[in-house]
């Protein structure tokens, strides 16, 4: 298995800093002073397309052998790797054919169409996306792009640990832990790696939704489950079946553990980060502010580092979450 | 008169650095293709109590004597410099009270009094707030701190000048237009002043809002003069009754031309900045925005830059402006 190395995160860098924004590092005085310590927030709602999948889209299709791509990429995502892989296909000139669930957000499955990709709907309890997302490909000899487990989409990933690490150590800044959303784990894997080399007593914490806790149940059982998921979340963006291989051997080398958070803990950091943080978060972006802001104040540890990774969020689920947890 | 220079703004800059956050520009892929240009948006939402306004207040706080503050601050605002004060004035023990009209946002008004201010409520229509504060001042022996027409004040605000020109004359960027919000003018001169000095060919606009186009009026008139407003605006942050004198002297020196707005350009300006932009604006705070969403693409000029003033906007009044326009 080719499990994705540090150096393979500094090249990503290299590779999609053309293309993808450095994105801010935001500290908020109200937090810090609520947390007892420093917290750093990596937006990601700023990043190209609104969310860090730019970044793994961006670096796998510059992989791609010239001459393979023509034939197109093909990708299955609720919408933020879809829009990602739109979104860096277009700049390339590459054929794009995104396979979105029905109960895609409307922004997620707008913004697709935005960037130029033809998408295809299917039934996420009836159909499974990665036998439709094969069988284009088969058909047209166009490359899968994974949402997670895949090197090349981990070490895109990774950028955000590298520009983070790097930047707070030029400000002597000791991170002592970092919250990560996690889906399938490719931002979690490739953000510790890099965070982890660079500050190796770093502590990296994935945040998974209750009962999508495919990470979890991986590194328990020593491969990936299916979720026991019966029902949906709010937060669209972290809900895969199971981890994937590659992120489950990269996450017990640099991966601390892992939370699980409900959607009222979704809903009360969206609030919380319009109303006092002034970003726009998606509820599965703003998971590692949840389980930030349900943790103990700490006045002796170091710096806390969020990653809030996504903003695609449409404005009924901003107001809906702003209505529920009224609270700053 | 008292003029602010260049060098109040650098001296504000080294005396506010260890309190204020520079606030990063944002740079958004989607903007930028749509105006035909770089543009440069200079997040000031994610400033210590969510505005510019705290910039300001710090630096004239600081420049009371010793001996004089404990005697205490007294300020007159809608919100914005009612927080910025009432923050500084925490940060370094001085007791604060703050006049606020009775239509203030709650947001404003629960975040000023979460500062440890006392709040004193008048009516917009019939009370006079400068004689309010005027006597507050007279028996307690308290300093004044004017929301805008005050040397110490603007030279605190053109530190956003100062970051912003420097950090784009650093990238070899030329800045072309500066849209700025503007209520008396201290943020939109002290900005310029900044901005004008290091890129003498930077043209700076000031956006008001219509009917309450004070400083438009002062530049033809040659003198301040009361904005001809019946009715209110969603701007909350842009409506003192008029220019300040120590503005409009510097206004005609740096400030290359005034638009108005109207209500429906500020909503959808702020709809924009959540949906597109993942910023949370106030729709004041999105002036500068409104006036270059509705200006002409352009592919030949340089940079634009975008003054973001402040995001203090109450979560019902993002709801209504996305609601109005769900355009993306």
């Amino acid at each position: 298995m080719n499990l994705p190395t540090f150096a393979d995160i500094e090249a990503a860098a290299a590779r999609i800093a053309p293309y993808a924004f450095e994105t801010p590092l935001i500290e908020n005085a109200a937090l810090n002073a609520r947390m007892g310590r420093r917290v750093f927030l990596k937006a990601e709602p700023f990043q190209r397309t609104g969310s860090f999948k730019f970044r793994g889209a961006c670096n796998r299709i510059l992989l791609i052998p010239e001459r393979e791509r023509k034939n197109g990429v093909v990708a299955f995502s609720s919408g933020n790797h879809a829009q990602g892989v739109a979104a860096a296909a277009q700049l390339f000139g590459v054929p794009a054919t995104i396979v979105m669930p029905l109960d895609a957000p409307r922004i997620k499955v707008e913004g697709t169409k935005s960037y130029g990709a033809t998408v295809l709907f299917y039934d996420r309890r009836k159909e499974d996306r990665e036998a439709i997302a094969g069988d284009l490909c088969a058909k047209h000899g166009s490359t899968l792009v994974r949402p997670f487990d895949d090197a090349g989409v981990i070490a895109g990933q990774g950028t955000i640990g590298l520009e983070t690490a790097r930047a707070l150590t030029a400000k002597n800044v000791t991170i002592d832990e970092v919250f990560v959303p996690c889906g399938g784990g490719g931002l979690l894997t490739g953000t510790a790696l890099a965070i982890t080399t660079l500050q190796p007593s770093a502590k990296v914490i994935g945040v998974e939704p209750y009962d999508y806790d495919g990470m979890r149940l991986a590194l328990a059982a020593g491969e990936p489950v299916r979720v026991p998921a019966k029902e949906s979340s709010i937060a669209d963006s972290l809900l895969p079946p199971m981890a994937g291989k590659i992120t489950l051997a990269l996450a017990r080398k640099v991966v601390s553990r892992i939370e699980v958070a409900r959607d009222d803990d979704f809903a009360r950091a969206v609030s919380y980060s319009v109303r006092t943080l002034k970003i726009v978060a998606e509820p599965g972006g703003a998971a590692g502010l949840a389980a930030l802001l349900r943790s103990a104040a700490k006045s002796e540890a170091g710096a806390a580092v969020v990653v809030i990774s996504g903003g695609n969020c449409d404005p009924d689920m901003l107001a809906r979450c702003c209505a529920s947890f009224p609270e700053p």
